[in-house]
């Protein structure tokens, strides 16, 4: 697929005077920005700028509220919740790991369960701003049904994404940071537009049998969790994304399981709400509620390099690093620009035309 | 195999007998006996008195401490280290979790990583204890190194499991329990000794290729991560096997990756350790931290209603609500006894003889 290399400070501009144009205040344009622009930055290419006609569709038919009143509704010195007031994601998540940061700051560790939000972006973008104070950051998130659980021949999970991130010394900080379904959605999009066959254990076709089809998904099939059968351990991927669904969503009062709403506007929410909007699971530790983050640190990189010093079937593949080619993709990128497929300049210029600012510029 | 049936009670009094035996409290006896014996009425075989003997080999070689001085070594509002001296896992954990229960109800959460432990039993013995109180319980160990981190030949992480325990409303509670490996360690014992090949996918051989032949992981190989391989999403579960690992060990002070000592009392740890022992980390959240528990736990009776009457593949087979086989194991054993094979039963009466307390009784 041909593509079109663009400015990381053209893209914000961009997608700034998106949000802007759909009533966001300033603060809340940056951010939101800042959150898909570190996506597309890290080589998420399906989390960044080509989500931005989406966002934009759901405001359309009033699923987004561009100017949320975010509250915190509940709260203890190391917990809460809070209401996102239907608001974006992107601005929902930072705004929890913030109330979590300060409520670690005072006492250890906070922990924040958000309710009536929309899709977060990457989950990496929040864990990382406790990174940035020597903390450890958490965020997971539900999403709409399109997993099912081990036996099931029903979409009733997200694939519900948990990051865990640490910060280290010399190195960067070891991000984790995956779906809980054997493969991402993004895969199967990749292949269904490549016209490609996909492995075994990715998807059921809706009679429940294993498809090597992509499109099967959307012709009622469903994506697997992870480990993919039940011999290869598929119970741990779905209680993995029910662990992300009950603290994301049970805890806080949003939708669950089959009742979260859809992310694409063209699918009606369901009409039987068990809460509102989608979750949200939001958490920071001090290392040093622990001990000193030096001494953590200075650990991190032993641990670093014993692993990427392992011995590998093959020599020339090395043992990577949780989050190693996303900071090595960002630091390329940051470098070289950002480079977005013909599909998606087409698509955000057309959002253009429609929010009435100006396109973007090819070079 | 054949197996003899034991009273609950009956094993109780003979696992104590063998704890006072080895010296100690008569608190710890009972304490250590209840999580092993837990195991045994769960179904988890592989981690009750079967491992007794293993235990007691490893005192004998002083490497488990029967009279560890147990303390909190650091510790903020929602957060402590503790140091296990060298104890019982089985004792060190439920110390920790009780730290964390208290500092939980002080302030929403209670967060402890735990270093200088040995073996700690199941991991959802743990984080039952804060479902009891109406919290959500965490517990994550690292151990011996077993498992291949995705692209290497090498053991370098151990099976790593972690658990989330959720309290429910008419229903038993959730609990996710899970090696952070395709297979657990357990299960290559049973292929082993009945001689049973195993799928593709568990394990690697010495030369780093896939075998279906259980005895390749003493001969030089290694189990495979959950997710299994690349295309499965391998590096998820290596990620996830990371996450424990630095949780329990990096962040507490304990051996990590390939430093962990093993559990095996014929194995000798490393001579260069980069912690003290092995690593556990503890958490429970107040439910009503986040929002009144009764609201809680009527919306978890919902999910777990929902996924119970999901759509299956086969109408015979319904989708198992993560713990439930457990609580059904447990209702079963606790009416109509424990059974024990009969290796296990000769392995306990050589123990027994060796420490001059009575055998088992056979009914």
């Amino acid at each position: 697929m041909s593509a079109t290399i663009f400015s990381e400070k053209h893209l914000r501009d961009f997608t700034e005077s998106v949000f802007k144009a759909m009533g966001c205040s300033d603060a809340h344009s940056q951010l939101a920005t800042d959150v898909l622009i570190k996506a597309d930055l890290r080589g998420i290419d399906s989390h960044g700028v080509a989500r931005l006609s989406g966002y934009v569709r759901l405001w359309e038919k009033q699923r987004i509220n561009a100017r949320p009143n975010i509250r915190i509704v509940h709260e203890t010195a190391s917990t809460a919740t809070i209401d996102g007031d239907g608001g974006l994601g992107l601005v929902i998540a930072p705004f929890a790991m913030e109330v979590a940061l300060k409520k670690a700051e005072n006492c250890g560790s906070g922990w924040v369960s958000v309710r009536n939000s929309n899709h977060f972006g990457i989950a990496a973008y929040h864990s990382l701003m406790a990174v940035e104070k020597d903390m450890i950051g958490f965020a997971m998130t539900n999403a709409s049904p399109l997993v099912a659980p081990t036996y099931a021949n029903e979409r009733l999970l997200g694939t519900n994404p948990m990051c865990y991130a640490f910060p280290a010394g010399k190195y960067e900080p070891v991000v984790v940071d995956m779906a809980t379904s054997a493969a991402a959605n993004g895969k199967l999009e990749i292949a269904q537009r490549t016209g490609k066959s996909i492995p075994d254990g990715w998807i059921i076709d809706q009679n429940g049998h294993s498809s090597t089809n992509p499109h099967e998904l959307k012709e009622g099939g469903a994506l697997l969790p992870l480990g993919s059968d039940v011999e290869h351990g598929s119970h741990k991927g779905f209680g993995l994304g029910a662990t992300v669904d009950i603290l994301s969503a049970v805890l806080s009062g949003a939708n669950y399981g089959p009742w979260v709403p859809p992310f694409v506007s063209f699918l009606e929410p369901p009409a039987d709400p068990v809460g509102l909007g989608i979750g949200h699971f939001i958490g920071a530790m001090r290392v040093d509620g622990f001990r000193p983050a030096d001494e953590f640190k200075s650990h991190m990189d032993n641990w670093i390099r014993r692993f990427k010093s392992a011995k590998t079937i093959n020599p020339d593949q090395k043992v990577i690093i949780p989050g190693e080619p996303e900071f090595e993709a960002e630091q390329f990128r940051k470098a070289n620009g950002i480079p977005l497929v013909n599909a998606v300049v087409e698509d955000l210029n057309a959002l253009a035309l429609k929010l009435k600012i100006p396109a973007l510029a090819s070079n």
